[in-house]
């Protein structure tokens, strides 16, 4: 850590401030420059974090050198991590594709797409049980009637069930059901949830919320690994800018990044990171190139009919459509479908 | 609600949109442009909220022009709701001003700054005895313990109690001690947590996320007063941009927006707005002037020693400052403190 | 043209607003709903947009219907333009990679870099005679010189000249080096530059101001191609978000959106999109898979020296890795490097 | 400047880093710390930042020091600069209010709006000839004709006059009419515009871009001063962020963060800062609590005949309204209108 002082520090402010630094255990190390003293500091950072070096008499700025996570980095663990999700490995070669409908609605309807989207090369079916919605009058959700139909499909077809979970005391019941947790973006700095998930025995796909940097996602990924789940996978949805065009900005800068930063698998959400399905096949595409390890898709057999997330739904034709288009970019970066 | 179609919108297309609206039962305006057709549709959005017109076919943009709120809207209610916190009103003539450190801490510390801030004029102590923290390696809080040294504070000064509310479970706890809870930036779209503080007895404190849109916090604060809680305030508490020299962007253009939008009193915390303690009375002053009926302002008698946010903490001699620099402010926008 | 009025609009304002609509050769349609009465405007929505009807009385908003530009949509030409820049061709099948330094610093290194990215396949070369800095006191190009550096190299290799032109008064003269004249991030709405430009035979590359929705793009190049330039190349460089582990957001969504809204050929330029060199054959792939029609890179033989944006140039051989990467993902989506 | 290097730097690439800072003149300072290894440059920073030190071999990441501006630093000067427009000092303690029209449209109206705000308290008349417009079809100002009518309401009552310069070829001809010279928003990052205006013996309003850092202000107006214009005052007019309710987010932060950055005066424009007239007054009242020397403000006799910004000028009534309301807060701050 280095704390840089005001011009107009005076010896006493930095006497201060080494006393205090070396109470800590810590090593004080002074360089005065032709305008600014600054003093490095030299020891377990963490130890720092928590003291606000900042409303010290004399300091103009501290700016840390390490990074404030641990277990999610790449040094930490060296290799890529691949979770497996009851036999789908998801972060190696093979791209993991999840698709479903935002909420699950009839059982139907549910049926109807899980076989498409099986059929077109999806192993993970999506669908929420529990909305999260801006609006109170809004379709909040089937709650575990839904959960039933995702289980019911999923005998059906083989897929896995990934499903968003809302409210901490929701989670013993979706456990039931679920082979992936899913926290959303509103909920990214839900630490209480991100503990609780953390606790389980179940993957978590963790999504990015829409204006936290890299950096905030991954040091939300670490409270769930610090409880004992490493099964952990980000998930890339799309930021919030002054961009109206599309419904956010899909980050995908964030994928080679995250790539480098962290050993989880990184997924990417360019539904909701378009807000429009005639962009969908092309981000998709643009998603794999950068290096994504999976893809999450919304697909409804009648958008104009969905509860939620209409204009952002591929039909399962189009799915297909991109499945197609898909595969040879996949392959051109090394990746299988 | 306006439908505007693609200019390669079929007959059968806008007969299609047509059977759908008058099935809703509602009335379908059809009207052509020179270059685009449009259709009007009359009677009750809300109904057409939930269906996703973008995903017809032959739709380019679909335009709503009713507010998707209702009874947080000053048309609502058509006077300013005055907030009645155990005998303290927020909302009137007099400016409510809620002072104290971010944490608890102990006991010590916490009644020499709730005496403090009495003494100059605050009403109300401020506290976090559940701390929401971006590490999972920070202090989190002292929990019942924190809670009960408010109260201790309370007694011995007369000062009201507003704390945050995290978790679902904790509510009733807290109910005990807290005369507002406060629901924080991070939750504003945690939808569970805010329809439980709708339930409860307790004034409401619910911040503004750090990406949210005014119409958002305005639509999250419907889901309290939906669930019968008409005692909530908002506060305006900095949101993020690009703007790197200060923690957030305070933006006070929302105070007289929200005034305009809404019946609900406004609260500006001008600590977590700006993050630097320099600025927090300059803003203090602007925020009462653009029109609040309120603050939220963290003082700690040793910032440097402070377990969270110290940099934006003020001492208590400089919150004295502050607030005899803020009367004549108040008095010149016909308000008093 | 949608005009809705205020719950509170008296018959006097609503008359006051379809007379001045029809004085302007326009026809209203007033539609009464539940809560608001709206006025749609048919025919010529140009002649409205230079009226502030927000400001007539009784008008709550108004939302136009058309879009504002006109000669760069895809629907005013249907199908892709293709610029050709002496024999290059750009929008077609074949990607275009420009490529070069920053800033041309001086003829030896210019050479080497240039014989290097041409024999890599980049047809076209970059690098700034004239350079805008955020800093009067940093480097602030050769001027004639550079452009003199740049010729020669052309002469030698074959490559095509892009170059930045930042000072109306300087167009006659880069004209006489440069192959396309480049509007930077900075200048996208310098108006008069914009009319200079589109008087100019040469073709334009415009980039994305930082914080330039894509709308405000298209409505930059129409002050081009208005002026009778129709050789325009739109570049997606990145914008400024809240995201600070890059250097900008890469808006790939941009890509597809274009391609759809415009006939005009998009470029990407991943080295100032990120600031990361080591990100930059990532989002090169990522560029092409969504759609891209070229790509411009930052290449220098010594970053370490280079005298501006070092830390994203890619040096020659990890440029000649980049593009053996990109061809095979180029003929997945149907193209050719 | 610190450098910081990566845990894998070998000590071949620490020599060669340490060798090329001796080079430069500059003392070199090695702390090896537990996790990574940092170098500490002594010295002028200002040879460093001209060398892309982050694309060294080894290197993590450089963290400037020192601030990259001089002149225009409170450090520099010390006291306040009182900028003296023909006899109207700003940045003393009389607040200065510039009002008028977006653009200039005819002599009749404009002098009915000069001498209206002349009588509610401005000393400066605004007024734009050159009109930067986002399309190429809205009316783009009178040109000279326009400044010719800026004169005749200047001789017929007193007011000052501050128009935009938007093209470096009209600047002698601006300079015969105008008092002050408006660089606009838009221009911030013009350098070639800034230099030219720096040599002008005119004073300078230098608006910030919307997604101009306050950090990227200063060093616009240092290249004002570096070209020996010291005349020169700021002004924040709204920042663009996801908020879309108001036209732009009126950044007050600014206004007490550069009182302590700089120097210089500052200016706030609440008419572009929000962008509807109902929120004017409100705001200019926080800007001036907030500290703010001065304001400039959108007045228009009958707003919905105006060229341009209708929807956020103020008629003359409210003007004046506007005016004595914050005749009394200007005075609780010590300052007087």
């Amino acid at each position: 850590m280095i704390i840089v002082l005001r011009p107009d520090a005076t010896k006493k402010d930095i006497d201060h401030i080494i006393t205090k630094v070396k109470k800590l255990g810590l090593k004080a190390m002074v360089s005065r420059g032709v305008e600014r003293t600054i003093i490095g500091v030299i020891g377990e950072e963490d130890v720092l974090r928590m003291r606000p070096l900042e409303a010290f008499p004399g300091v103009e700025k501290v700016m840390p050198i390490l990074k404030p996570y641990k277990l999610v980095s790449r040094e930490f663990r060296g290799k890529s991590t691949v979770v497996d999700v009851d036999g789908v490995r998801i972060g190696g070669k093979k791209i993991a594709v999840m698709a479903g409908p935002c909420s699950v609605e009839d059982l139907k309807g549910l049926m109807k797409i899980g076989k498409a989207v099986k059929k077109s090369g999806a192993t993970i079916l999506r669908g929420g049980a529990f909305k999260p919605r801006t609006s109170p009058y809004s379709f909040q959700g089937l709650g575990e009637e839904g959960l039933k139909y995702l289980k019911e499909v999923k005998e059906a077809t083989g897929l896995k069930i990934v499903t968003e979970v809302m409210d901490i005391r929701d989670i013993p019941l979706i456990e039931e059901y679920a082979d992936i947790l899913q926290v959303g973006a509103r909920n990214m700095q839900n630490f209480n949830l991100l503990k609780e998930v953390g606790l389980s025995k179940k993957p978590v796909l963790l999504k990015r919320g829409i204006s936290a940097t890299v950096k905030e996602l991954l040091m939300s990924a670490e409270y769930v690994l610090a409880n004992g789940n490493f099964n952990c996978m980000l998930c890339e949805r799309g930021i919030r800018t002054f961009e109206d065009s599309t419904r956010f900005t899909l980050d995908l800068n964030a994928v080679p990044l995250i790539k480098k930063m962290s050993h989880l698998p990184v997924i990417v959400d360019p539904s909701h990171g378009t807000g429009k399905w005639e962009l969908v096949s092309s981000m998709s595409r643009a998603a794999i190139a950068a290096g994504a390890d999976g893809l999450i898709v919304e697909v409804h057999h009648s958008p104009e009919d969905a509860y939620s997330d209409g204009a952002q739904s591929l039909v399962p034709d189009k799915f297909k459509e991109m499945m197609e288009a898909l595969a040879p970019v996949a392959k051109a970066v090394g990746r299988e479908l």
